[in-house]
């Protein structure tokens, strides 16, 4: 089933201790798109400014991803975000971010995005993310995320919009700091009485931890030795869970589980590389040989 | 099969957020044997001073584990640990340090204990853990750990012994600490070749991986909501470990793997309440009921 994703196109300038790249092509729409355009089809919605290169919209064509959704702003510029990551590659300092073009955003949805029946809310404000809500037609699920920031600075418009979503995905800081509580597992429970049917915690190369009214479990990441640039792993994960969750047409508990697995398993393969530069090099038999080799990892 | 441990026996002074305790029963050899005890005989070897209480030594016979190797030198203390947990339970700062008696303690192993099938060299100098390792005959599985005192210290003698053991538990950050590599993934490889058949690097909250020649996996915690103070969750983890390998008489692969679980899921126990006394409220069944669960979680 068709799954639509609002979100941030980006140009990004990534230090890691061995490497440095500028502007390269990123975003939370980006990287989620590209990971959920593996299972099923995607709309993005979103928007640059007129520095972006056309064969970055191409690179997210050629994997059938419909970008009808994206507008270019003439006399504008995209948003752009600078990060610099210590060794290990776990912490990281954003050294600089200019919203351009993306601070003004209020995504208009055709007729036809309107009734998508998956929907995820990337990154956004939660006013902007509830403005998209409001303008679907029965959605059968969506799934929304949230950010330090508005976590921060929008607590009363992220209450309202918990109340709306099946699920909500954030990361391990960002449910410490939206709950107070540092026992991801209490956290966990408490943002679900938030509102959501569904919660899961990001814990970055610990995996994930998922929250229901009968479930509570946690999965871990994929081993990978070739940690290049863990950028985007988060909406990569986010993606592949979405975009099974759409493929398969359904949210049962073990649909989701699987759809937490590949989540995690197309994230293990976004940092192996900058950019969706490892992404652009598999196909999805390379998500399945590494989905054996996930089952038997788990398995005794 | 009978299993020897030989570590430290202390009295610990915690702080959490929440409580303080002062001068519980602790130490690794104490949280090792007693984990293991709900699966195999366990013979613990170590020392103390005239201030340790003898209803600490009644505990651990309490659960059937043979303290004959326990020695009670008079005129000296106990080795003292104390310790303060931040917010979170994950960071931990050691305030005091008081070797005691541990200090100049040389192990001298009985005839029957030197024929022990199984053996831990729980935390000691390299230079100790060997003095062990020589007086043994014929063991069928060695497994070590380090601590980051003897990383920095005892490099050369840590080799050593890393070529004389079957199997080597240390934590993430002395694996980081050994090996200077980041990645784990790559840390526990390095470690591999270094000499030990397998190495576990223990994640604390987040689980344990293993890596032999022919495997590489990790495995989550158990998500547990109630943690009180995760003092003793590593040696917890290696008793589980050790234990059920003892047990099973085996350590193919598989068996390798239950044994991380089950180390795991003693572990979860132990945090959920300070010293021994959440271990002391359950029973193998408790274990059993949690291991379904968590081979639930992992299930799909």
């Amino acid at each position: 089933m068709p799954l639509l994703v609002v979100g941030t196109l980006a140009l990004d300038s990534i230090e890691t201790p061995d490497q440095s790249r500028e502007a390269m092509l990123g975003g939370s729409a980006v990287y989620f798109s590209y990971a959920a355009s593996y299972f099923t089809p995607v709309h993005l919605v979103g928007v640059v400014g007129e520095d972006w290169p056309s064969e970055h919209t191409e690179v997210l064509r050629t994997r059938g991803i419909d970008t009808d959704g994206l507008q270019v702003v003439p006399n504008t510029k995209t948003f752009r975000w600078k990060a610099r990551y210590t060794p290990g590659l776990v912490q990281r300092e954003t050294l600089d971010v200019q919203l351009n073009v993306y601070g003004s955003h209020r995504p208009v949805l055709s007729d036809a995005l309107r009734r998508c029946p998956f929907l995820f809310l990337a990154n956004g404000s939660p006013t902007v993310q509830l403005g998209v809500l409001e303008q679907m037609t029965g959605p059968r699920l969506v799934v929304a995320e949230a950010i330090e920031m508005w976590i921060r600075d929008a607590r009363d418009e992220l209450q309202q919009l918990l109340q709306r979503v099946d699920g909500f995905v954030l990361s391990a800081s960002e449910a410490r700091q939206l709950t107070g509580e540092d026992n991801l597992v209490r956290a966990g429970m408490m943002i679900r009485e938030m509102g959501p049917t569904f919660v899961v915690i990001k814990k970055a190369e610990h995996g994930a931890m998922f929250f229901s009214k009968h479930e509570t479990y946690v999965l871990p990441a994929y081993p990978t030795p070739d940690v290049v640039d863990p950028t985007g792993a988060g909406d990569s994960f986010a993606g592949g869970m979405m975009g099974y969750l759409a493929e398969q047409g359904n949210f049962e508990p073990n649909t989701l589980k699987e759809a937490m697995a590949y989540g995690i398993l197309v994230a293990s393969f976004t940092v192996e590389d900058f950019s969706l530069d490892r992404l652009r090099r598999i196909d999805r038999d390379d998500i399945m040989l590494r989905m054996e080799r996930y089952k038997r990892m788990l398995s005794f």
